[in-house]
């Protein structure tokens, strides 16, 4: 920020306590809150409008490649896990799990779980789904003319977290899974590709938030998987988030659950199937990609409301003939489209000041904010703020005044360049924070414990070890508090030495701190 | 049905065993399975784009009404079910209760919950979220310009069943619940009436399912609340099915959770709030109003895919020029709209027998079928077929055959004409088996005996009993496997004396078996 008399709308700012910022966004932005319930958050009215944004984009990304919804059993009987034993060592620690199906009330009057309603085999709230959708395929799977099998599920999930965080980390999430059979281990590794480049479209076209995506090394795999890849975006702290993965699961599932089709030739096979899912940490990921010291931006493809029209009402008789001038602003703009939806316009006529409303929708990250007073509507113009750039030089809230009509027939175009702007922003930074010229562990120590510098992602050539040299690895990052990302997918092949192992080179890995 | 050689697609006939031709019915048409977990269903594609189509509409609607969609956590502490007296007594018998968050392998490696993570308060997965709500609403609402506050949220919930039937009552299920407060009671009752409205509207255009909007009697309420009212449908077996409701809930639960706001003059009053839901059942009941001896037949608003196109393909050379021909007819019907949407168009060219694939869609219920052959090709026409009145009188399918131009231009028509005549004969039916003219329990009894008649409802004249008066009904119409419905909410008042209990009538009530 080049100008420093800039009173911002929130008390925290994101370079003296980026997690104290993030929490006090999610509140100024009212996009959700804790609900009382361990590690369960309440999503309100704005987050879950973003969260819909999301879905209904996604969705129709997840319908154009083949895959129908369908909706599986929130339950899990405890044996689907004991099938797959790296699965259930991935999940079996921290699950909900349901041993009751009664309650009464004791002696003092208070509820307990009946004895005589335990259940005989407890079952366990889905934290993922992949044994029971294996056990869906095994049925729906007969012949080669049943494969390529598509599904996709839109559902809650819940995993038990210590330490959570709204939407980072909770309990209970929101998500969609997809799982899928295919004939041969060509077709679902080329599968899971195409749905990484989806999450991949998702993320930078819809979300405006630039990703790497690549293969996670072996020991952040998804358990059960062969290949796990994913999408990682840099956080405004330098910090990885994990947006996404899509999983390469050879033909371990179909072992577990019997996932067998007959061939052209008649004899029995085994599929390799696929999962990948991405959930409401999403908006996690929105919020510090975009957010800034006013609260959040949210980019228009998503945005509940792309246009909030915001009369200055004085409770007066000249009021009437303002609403009618915003409200054929409101019409004229409904009217139209952009990223081929119709816009969402919202004509704010509560009560109310205007300005205090404006720095709700500010906080909120409303596109583009427009307010009407009398003088505005005498001269037959709007007074709009563009929320991807809201200051002038002097400080103030750097308000247009195009006519009304400029405004109504310059909107798509001003959407479409917020929305660049968005992704530009974000995508300069986080190119402006990405190191690859470090080439020892000394390095990256120095690197990383200089707090003058942003951190970032730093990029380093590696062996790309297995097992035991692995886990050194993973430990020797550990007491730096850093993690290894991904391999890019793209990236061209490398050569020098591993930084870690000092054997010879394979391929570049980030290594970052991450959420 | 006035040919009799016709060969319908199902083993079972409606007339010869109707619960064992909707279990059919549900298998035939591919809308969900048993999941293997006990009392839960796995809903498949064509099932789960029937409930999607369903969710698209019924959206719009609540939202046009005025309601943002939240989420709330699916676990719910059992304090919270102790507050409200009569919602403990009606929901705390049969739900799900979770009692560890994690599990361990016991020396014989077999899975067990871990006794070091037993929760110190159980959780109650969700059955219905009026108290979780309620403690959210408590937060939200401060003073009167907060009100009223209108939330929807779509979800899961759980409720134990003992005896389960796909979409009719399983123990998990998909829906959607409205809840709202609001200052005094005239405006929350009204908004239980509004929303009801919204309800039949829903039920009657976009499902073609007509339903009887009415008060459900004093035995017939929703734990805790003050009024219920719902949409009540007739199925093809004479039942009553009830479809939706809709709670006044009085200050039962502001007061449980403490739901108070400032009034104008600077008074703490209680909050008055509803409480509506639809589910999944509902496709319980398109499959009773609209399935057949052949199948189901969706109403081409809710239908997936309301025209497929099947070329007759050989495997031979004339094969490109066919699939091209139909095509051409499937994207100029996928240019066009019907009820404000774009057509649903499937072009079928996966590799098998045109014939068996219609019958595939006979029994799925598609509302358009059409087939085109190398012959229709060159005639440039097509084979259509509707699937509401699909049998011509020589006991064959009755195939229509337009040139491609009119049927492409004919389409939009077609399915507005459908949707019209799966409501009508719905209404016809329905109207033509309810029973104004019964006086006394034995004439009740008499009808409901004879198996040579259509039982339908019986529409009577009562008193209104509350308390134990009313428990002696309740007990009678049980002995008759029967039970009160609701009263129609724009029936006149009535006179005489009530079938029950001979004291003066003031309102008809519906008497029927239910599901
Ligand atoms: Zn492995
Ligand atoms: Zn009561």
């Amino acid at each position: 920020m080049f100008v420093s008399n800039i009173r911002h709308a929130l008390n925290v700012k994101r370079a003296d306590d980026f997690a104290q910022w993030y929490q006090e966004v999610i509140s100024a932005a009212d996009l959700a809150e804790e609900s009382g319930v361990r590690g369960c958050m309440v999503i309100k009215p704005w987050g879950y409008g973003i969260w819909e944004r999301i879905q209904r984009l996604l969705d129709d990304r997840i319908k154009n490649t083949g895959h129908d919804n369908c909706y599986f059993p929130i339950f899990i009987p405890l044996a689907n896990f004991e099938r797959e034993a790296e699965h259930v060592d991935g999940f079996a620690k921290e699950m909900a799990v349901v041993t009751h199906h009664r309650l009464i009330q004791d002696q003092k009057g208070k509820l307990v779980p009946d004895p005589a309603a335990k259940l005989e085999e407890p079952l366990v709230v889905r934290p993922t789904s992949e044994t029971i959708i294996g056990d869906a395929m095994a049925r729906w799977v007969q012949s080669w003319r049943d494969l390529p099998l598509k599904t996709n599920q839109w559902a809650n999930v819940v995993r038990w977290e210590m330490r959570t965080r709204m939407f980072l980390r909770t309990s209970e999430f929101l998500w969609q899974e997809g799982h899928t059979a295919h004939a041969d281990a060509a077709e679902a590794k080329e599968h899971t590709l195409r749905m990484l480049e989806v999450y991949r479209a998702c993320a930078e076209e819809d979300l405006a938030m630039p990703v790497i995506a690549g293969e996670k090394p072996e020991n952040e795999r998804f358990p059960g998987a062969v290949e796990t890849w994913s999408i990682e975006a840099m956080m405004q702290d330098g910090k990885a988030l994990q947006a996404g993965t899509s999983h390469y699961l050879g033909t371990n599932f179909a072992e577990a659950s019997g996932i067998r089709y007959q061939d052209p030739e008649g004899s029995q096979q085994l599929c390799h199937t696929t999962s990948w899912g991405v959930s409401t940490r999403m908006i996690g990921g929105v919020i510090m990609t975009h957010g800034d010291d006013d609260g959040l931006r949210v980019p228009p493809t998503i945005a509940p409301r792309q246009v909030v029209i915001l009369p200055m009402l004085r409770g007066k008789e000249g009021d009437d003939a303002l609403i009618e001038y915003c409200q054929s602003l409101h019409d004229q703009l409904a009217k139209q489209s952009a990223f081929g939806e119709r816009l969402r316009v919202l004509l704010d006529t509560r009560p109310g000041k205007a300005a205090a409303k404006r720095w709700d929708y500010v906080r909120k990250g409303a596109p583009v904010i427009i307010e009407v007073g009398g003088r505005d509507m005498d001269n037959d113009v709007v007074s709009l703020l563009r929320r991807d750039q809201m200051w002038a030089e002097n400080g103030k809230p750097d308000f247009q005044t195009p006519t009304r009509e400029e405004a109504a027939n310059g909107m798509q175009e001003l959407l479409y360049a917020i929305q660049a702007n968005l992704f530009q922003q974000a995508k300069e930074r986080r190119d402006a924070n990405i190191r690859t010229d470090i080439t020892d562990i000394e390095g990256l120590k120095e690197h990383f414990a200089d707090t003058a510098v942003h951190p970032g992602w730093v990029q380093v050539a590696w062996s790309k070890p297995t097992g035991a040299d692995l886990d050194a690895v993973v430990e020797t990052l550990k007491d730096m508090k850093l993690t290894v990302r991904n391999v890019p997918m793209d990236d061209t092949p490398t050569t020098g030495a591993c930084i870690f192992t000092g054997a010879p080179a394979v391929e570049r890995i980030y290594v970052a701190k991450a959420y």
